[in-house]
């Protein structure tokens, strides 16, 4: 063969390779690959070494915890802790710390973390809504490879509080770490090796009712990190509200004192609901008798004072709504309080609808930061309201509405309201409810108030002295782990 | 050019590219390909396409509803509806349906799905621990495109419940549907694809304080969901436990008729507690006054009943943990109260604390299941407990305990004592709890019972009519949602 058939045969050699490579890269890739790239092309053509290239790094998938956010402020507003008497401040703060530390395991915050579902991984996983009954065995759904042909398959999976197993393993089928916190599964055949994740599962060995467990799900160099959530199934507790508005609402007043207000406004409920249960929780100091049907009147020790009496009331509560009123109130023609049962039925996520007194319907909202875990968050009530509840012309969310409303009894009672606050308190409520009640003013919902003719010893009590409001701040300063306040 | 030379030139351009081939098929795949898909193969080469190729179908991800629970049984129990008179019954079981499925929208049913990460995707996103408080602006972490080079990249993100943007966006970054549902993102670069990414934004623009939206996440043929939780910050409640016994615990009692015997149970509390807080509800026809230093009497309506009393003397407790006592026990020399506060300190998690009256300590276990949202559950009451609690000797989770037990007062308030209840009723607050309250009971922790001396008038009220146990179930009928219960 001669010199220009050498060539010709040479030339051939050199361009159908690279004819053919440029096939492979017609998107371009092959204009930025190295050659060693190149000879390695056959393992990165499968998935599963997509992350194995430089330029596709392990990704940093965590668990991330979220840290201590930072410290906040507001404006105006003296730090609590100056409201705390200066020996006690640091006894006081250590013990805050404690409970704090306490309070924070109860939330679960250490399951608070951040996972990233990475890129490019051949694995399958459940990333939400897989629960399991604590100590009970449980499938775990989902769970699949889609990788390549190998000539051997093999995934781990790794958990920390129960236990990992295959369901009904047969001769021939590779698991180990059978009931084991890691548990190792390969084949020969994905087609196997799949079916064996199909019966994978999850036992909770540390009883609890309200946890969570993350599994580590691995194969070759790649892995996952999925949350599995531990929880005992709870009993429905639901209210009959039967069939007429008595069957549905009680009416709560919180009496002190003023008798003669509390008859009149007794008089004006039963003008317009003669059967309705009328509560009434009565701190005075020489308590009166108050009768009548459907009335039931506790008594208690002398001046127990405001939340007291508003949190004895809503205990006695039998009905799926209250109907909260002041002693010195009065039903008026146009007070309809079914209107407010017909909101509460329509949306059911509703906790509280606060009505207007007198034309007066005092709502707000409370801006929060959570703050520091050391200095605590800052609180601040401001007027106004979030958006308008859909549906329902004149109803807006808000964070804390009048002393006239309706709740639903089961919501209001899991919040509750503190016998610490023995006078001026109603704020109070709505911030210890805060991101647990869904709360609603609207225009409308109207009732009277009567003349004001407060006896001069009712006023002593209802205008307490400086030292009241104190300690009231300092009482915050600790319950609500406030490192400001500001009405 | 000769013959020979012609078959040695075409045999050439014949091998090459075939040797090459199998090059890039060395794991083996090669001779399960179909020539079309050699042929496709260079896209085959990118990730993207994996899901393309036919052994590799894309996957449902979800999100799946979890469905309706299958019926259950409680063998030997009647059915509940059958202790329901017969001419309420259906109008009882559409209350009951419309109540339950309020219910199911407040535990937030709808959001009850399961979602799957797919394999082989080239998306990175989050997948647990993505909060955002509601209305308000928020980036959305981990959000990465990891594919090989294209002259194109473009992602898209939508949302049911929000909207999303790109922050502070640039000339010349191409973002479609700026505060929208759907958002588009592209670019020439991935690096600058993945930039934007990392600073696209979701506000939640429908006002709620716990719910949750779907993101749906798509590349080309790809698409993940995650979850996005939509949360109201809420304040912390703490109880400041102060230094002594008398700040971390209040005596509960209820009071009915048995004067004597309560006499001598505060006589012997005050034997070895002279200072602590005593709340006594009262419900007899004829209260006599109970006085003494902390000691706090409340009159209730006569026979108003067993739960409410409980019920009227938690909701006055100011202390962080309350100890419960029968009117007829007696503290005994060995009677250590501070063994309870001991453990509920030692782990934050626990509520509820049982010790043994009289060397009983009466504990059991409830076996719940949900069963179909049209029958309801079925609840069966067994003699036993679930694990120990490690660290404390003799101590063991169970459901429900004995009469003498240490409580937090926060955690009880929200399950609550069901004041419908009047008189024999004890495991139905272990029902209302279940899932709720985290219980335990101890060996070793006693409390003495006085000599059974019941006056006949207080008999006929602490043994019911039979009639009484007939109303009792039908109200779990529907309050609890039950199909059957059995004790």
């Amino acid at each position: 063969m001669n010199r220009s058939h050498r060539i010709t045969f040479i030339v051939i050699l050199i361009i159908v390779p690279v004819f053919l490579l440029a096939l492979f890269y017609i998107d371009g890739d092959f204009w930025n690959k190295t050659s060693t790239q190149i000879w390695s092309f056959s393992r990165i053509s499968s998935c599963k070494t997509h992350a194995q290239v430089q330029d596709f790094p392990k990704p940093n998938i965590g668990p991330f915890l979220n840290g201590n956010p930072p410290s906040c402020t507001c404006q105006n507003a003296p730090p609590a802790n100056q409201f705390v008497s200066k020996d006690e401040l640091e006894d006081l703060q250590k013990r805050r710390a404690e409970e704090y530390r306490q309070h924070q395991i109860r939330m679960g915050k250490q399951n608070d973390v951040l996972l990233l579902a990475p890129a490019n991984t051949p694995l399958q996983y459940p990333i939400k809504g897989f629960r399991v009954t604590p100590m009970k065995k449980t499938l775990i759904p989902g769970l699949v490879l889609q990788t390549r042909m190998r000539t051997l398959y093999k995934v781990s999976l790794s958990v920390q509080k129960g236990v990992l197993s295959v369901m009904d393993v047969q001769e021939g089928e590779h698991v180990d770490g059978q009931n084991a916190i890691n548990l190792t599964i390969s084949s020969s055949s994905l087609h196997q090796l799949n079916d064996l994740l199909n019966r994978v599962t999850y036992t909770s060995t540390v009883y609890h009712i309200k946890t969570e467990d993350l599994a580590y799900f691995s194969f070759e160099n790649h892995e996952v990190i999925f949350p599995i959530v531990i929880r005992r199934p709870s009993v429905p507790v639901l209210f009959d509200s039967g069939k007429d508005i008595n069957s549905q609402v009680t009416i709560l007043v919180k009496a002190f004192l003023r008798y003669k207000e509390l008859h009149v406004l007794i008089k004006s409920i039963r003008q317009f609901y003669p059967n309705i249960k009328i509560i009434i929780a009565d701190d005075s100091h020489n308590p009166e008798k108050v009768v009548g049907d459907n009335i039931e009147h506790y008594i208690m020790p002398p001046a127990q004072g405001w939340f007291a009496g508003r949190n004895l009331a809503v205990s006695q509560v039998t009905t799926k709504y209250f109907l909260w009123v002041d002693d010195d109130f009065v039903f008026l023609n146009e007070t309809r309080i079914e209107s407010f049962v017909k909101i509460l039925e329509a949306v059911p996520d509703l906790d509280v609808v606060g009505g207007e007194v007198q034309g007066n319907r005092f709502f707000f909202r409370l801006q929060y930061e959570e703050g520091s875990s050391e200095e605590g968050g800052c609180i601040k009530r401001v007027r106004g309201t979030h958006t308008p509840l859909p549906g329902f012309n004149g109803c807006f969310y808000a964070d804390g509405v009048v002393n006239y409303f309706m709740a639903r009894t089961d919501a209001v009672r899991r919040v509750g309201f503190d016998p610490f606050l023995k006078r001026v308190a109603h704020t109070e409520f709505f911030l210890d409810g805060l991101g647990d009640l869904l709360v609603v003013t609207c225009k409308g919902l109207r009732i009277g108030h009567q003349k004001k003719s407060s006896t001069g010893k009712y006023g002593s009590y209802r205008h307490p002295p400086k030292s009241d409001s104190r300690n009231k701040i300092s009482h915050h300063y600790f319950k609500n782990h406030l490192k400001c306040i500001r009405y």
